[in-house]
């Protein structure tokens, strides 16, 4: 029922990725099912959602009319995990790992993008989601899916723990200079703010256009679950305990989040002399983007794409840097990530299917 | 140095299309930048930017960095009309045929997003621009380059005028009704809203943020020039002189029109009626989606992509059926429709780099 | 406990006008707390908020923290109706009725903004809204609270039915060209767009800022209620029955209503001549701003104000002409106008408490 | 010409204050006309325009129509001078310090919305400005405005150099923390977002509607000229040199600028320990709105208001206290506090013709 678009990259015998959905009229989940659609070497096979049953997510979603119409389906674990070489699950923590559990069974690869296979200790996960983890022993199997950091380990991978969207642009940006003792381990803080689409799309006040628009606001200060997660990855990276305030906020725009990023270095740098560790540290890193010539990464360089901006400013006086990092919340920050951990579990180019810029306009 | 994404629809020995861009870096032009680097059979050669020339479009658009790194180039016709198969102008009317009158020597195959190539009739111009067309002969040749309506002439065409956003819009959804005269030719009323890109990327006061933000404003009632680009386009499917009223309106949306259009009913007919004659007509045309069930196009059902949605509803209580229709005015509205005609132009499937969906969220 | 801000208009003994609002949590029943709060000769007493019982209006909108710290109440029919001088009821159709009709008992004036006390002939209700209405006697009493028009009933008027949003913004700047006789009854054309409070505060996917922002749709086309009150007042104006055609559309603004009208003109008519028609007609109407000298109204003139900005053009080729019309949906489509209709009815300056500026900025 | 609204709060044979205001126009200015318009005990006399000299206020800003149509006017220092009280003037730093030097010889109250006379130490405002400051005399002279602050020494100015807009979301906040010694003095992080007409009413691309929307960015990282201000006035309140970080944002809303605020806590602290600080510095002072109960500001509680609020979040984890404070950039951060500070000089209550909320729908 589904096109591809552009001719796929594979040639001759090689047979496409069956994927699959589970959860695809979220507004991840929707991002997921048209990635997948453009994308050159799958084909997307099953849509689950709960709450449109027999509907075609081109009615759903009106943008993929003529593109994906596909009929949405009821949940069944043993036909999904069959078709398909790879299942995508984008589902509220908790309920996310019920539906892991069962899927893993059958071998089929998975990846998810709910926090439920994000942490190395469970304790960690417990505490911040204030739930017990039902699963302890497959959260070990899976694996953290930030591929700037773990591919290797995402390679061998049947299990792949999509990072969430704050993390995402708050652990890239910070890791090069842990990792080479460029900062201070106390006193990082992140500030950040994000587009209303990283909200879902269940109605809430505070998400309702007249509450929404023209205003700004921080949040969960002190208390984001995202938090613990750019916590574990940063201690790996400085091999210590880290710490970090981080506290999000509303702004106004559909997509985007922009980290503002304070840290105190441990000794005199230039802007370009960190610059060149950041570029160093990635430099095989296509999806990484450094903005160097004093210019700085804004959403509208990076929403509609898969990349990641990052830029920074030495303040001399106070011997700090202000790091700013860009990404698409539901790009790089979900569904995009998701495809990239996919095209490194299957040992395609990590670009495929996502080489596309930024809309900016 | 741009490279290639999805790899080519084109196999064996075809060579790609070469094709260059004269107005790189105005909204239209970095949008036929960005699409035709994405398109599978098109090498993007030269970019002619008056105001950037020895700067990388990527630095003006930080959103192509990686994707289309080129240098903007001062003009120089020969060169750009010997190295492209293709070149598209997309610049201010009047600039562009000057230009265009010189390319055109060279036998290179043009497609201009300018007003200046559209018109059957010279003084039709010159009565709505308000200035003299100095290529009557070459306006002659030129080809009004609506796919829908006018593919083959567009394929044995060498110059093509790519249609305005507004016209676009207003014409596809009315033609159906006329062609079949299902409406009256008095009493065509046309309400369109845009979003702000439309006016492009100079600067006033209107489109300065804070006076555009939370504003609603009509503009230009009764003498902008997309009316007699209507008219001409309307007259020939009625066979007989249409006049109509067409009021635009800025909205505060990046991208996106919407056409509210009033047409009193020759007879009874029901909102099926009208769908299926609309579906009819254009059956064979993949860009046109018409909406039924009650459904009616939002423009973001459309936005980032070269579709076209149309709805309408028949109000019985006065035999006049009000059509809605949405366009991308950046993409079905210019640039995307330039490559479709381009895709005409040169034989290649119509929907080749074009077959994407919008984005929706 | 709520404090008087500019000092009273009125001198000595007089005492002020007690006020309490039904629905004062609502958008519409919030801005009327706002400005009866600021109104010099007003004292709000009662806040009646099932919703919100026990729970300070300051903490629901914390806008008003200092300004207006009263809690909300269970309705009390009684209590509010003895001690008050007026009743502001801001509730859903139907509902408003028969609160309405136990509150009409006491003798409170009273002002409602819903739909059930604006219609002449009750069937015209019961055939737009849907339902029986079960207070005909009631209705009958009731005088349509469009002060512009209506002055002289609503002084003597016991219960006002405060019109529509869009009604307003309909209904004055044709009124005019009607009674006399300017324009044809036939072809009479609304495109209007409003900004989302418009639709209220309860939670909708349509307006889900990530669904509503960056999105523009048409909706009720032929069938929305307010077109029934339109034609209501243009009947009377025009001694005739008018039918319109009325198209609603929804925009990415928070207030603010703006009406294209197409007309047919009956002779012709220059731009001044159909202005000074309209000048006279409402040169006594302190609320109603024309706008002359090829200028025309916008939102953001007049949201935040009680004013209503009327402009026009006539399309000479076509002998049409084309008004343009603004008003800000809250205040002079709602609360603004119920406070107008206030001070008619007890007889001070129509201005009082109204009389500021939009915002602009 | 203009015309008083609510009724004046002075009675008998006292006079009202006449005031000017030079830079009538710009955004800050424009807001001025329209607040000191409402004001009962103003009358606004002379508007000053250069750009606009000979036209009505109300033909650049239509808002203002039947409100304020005074004509603007040339400058003429004397005039100006003799024929007020008080002169407001809003325009660009270096070309306020040469009028305002005439002014003052006049004896007239000045009240100066630029950077010029904001600074104890002229070689802090050459450093940061980039420019010797001409009367270093004057600025002597000159008194800060921020009445919450310096409420005696404003009562005797006959200069006040009015705050800037991201300063006064900064330094209210923090002052009560450092008067009290509850936090250390290094590792202050400031990380503000400002609504776009802080940028004023210039043309640039970076506030162009397309460019300006849909975006987030961060601009001039240590080096925002706001940071000496806000460091001036800490180190004050500390009794020590106070630097920090300051970070503008700039999100697409029209008003507001909330301020996230980051400072390690010298001992333990709980939010209502904190917040009983806070409330107890400024127990006097109306415009300043503490949150308690876990709540937080957010700009739509205070955009269109004179107001600040202030809440915060004790991290225990950090030993960190995140506060967050939110202002209307063009009233308490500019034309408000300009009047609040009128009020205060000529011993008005405080509140008068400010004491409005903001719209927050």
């Amino acid at each position: 029922m589904t096109m591809k678009l552009f001719g796929s990259a594979k040639k001759g015998g090689i047979k496409m990725i069956k994927a699959g959905v589970i959860g695809a009229t979220g507004y991840a989940g929707t991002e997921l099912v048209r990635l997948l659609t453009l994308h050159p070497d799958v084909k997307v096979t099953s849509l689950v959602s709960h709450s449109f049953v027999g509907k075609k997510i081109s009615d759903i979603y009106p943008s993929l009319k003529k593109i994906n119409d596909s009929v949405c389906e009821e949940l069944n674990i043993e036909k999904i995990a069959k078709e398909n070489d790879v299942v995508f699950t984008s589902l509220p923590h908790g309920t996310s790992e019920k539906v892991i559990s069962e899927l893993y069974k059958y071998g089929v690869k998975i990846i998810d993008l709910s926090g439920d296979f994000r942490y190395d200790d469970v304790s960690v996960y417990e505490k911040w989601y204030g739930v017990k983890h039902e699963n302890p022993e497959l959260l070990k199997k899976s694996v953290y899916g930030l591929p700037e950091l773990h591919k290797n380990k995402i390679k061998n991978a049947s299990l792949v723990g999509n990072p969430g969207c704050y993390t995402t642009c708050a652990i890239l940006p910070l890791v090069p200079f842990l990792v080479n003792k460029i900062i201070n381990h106390d006193n990082i803080i992140i500030d950040a703010k994000s587009g209303v689409s990283g909200a879902g799309r269940s109605l809430t006040l505070g998400t309702h256009f007249v509450e929404c628009t023209e205003n700004l606001n921080a949040y969960k200060i002190g208390t984001h679950r995202h938090t613990s997660e750019i916590e574990q990855e940063l201690s790996i990276a400085a091999d210590n305990q880290i710490m970090v305030s981080f506290t999000p906020h509303l702004v106004p725009v559909k997509r985007g989040i922009i980290s503002t990023i304070y840290a105190n270095l441990e000794n005199k740098y230039s802007n370009s002399q960190l610059l060149d560790i950041c570029k160093d540290y990635y430099k095989d890193e296509y999806f990484v983007k450094i903005y160097d010539g004093g210019q700085l990464p804004e959403t509208k360089h990076i929403v509609g794409s898969n990349f990641i901006g990052i830029g920074l400013n030495v303040d001399e006086r106070l011997n700090r840097v202000v790091i700013v990092s860009a990404i698409d919340n539901l790009i790089k920050g979900a569904s995009g990530q998701a495809i990239q951990n996919m095209n490194v579990m299957f040992e395609l180019d990590e670009k495929t299917g996502l080489n596309f810029p930024g809309i900016y306009i």
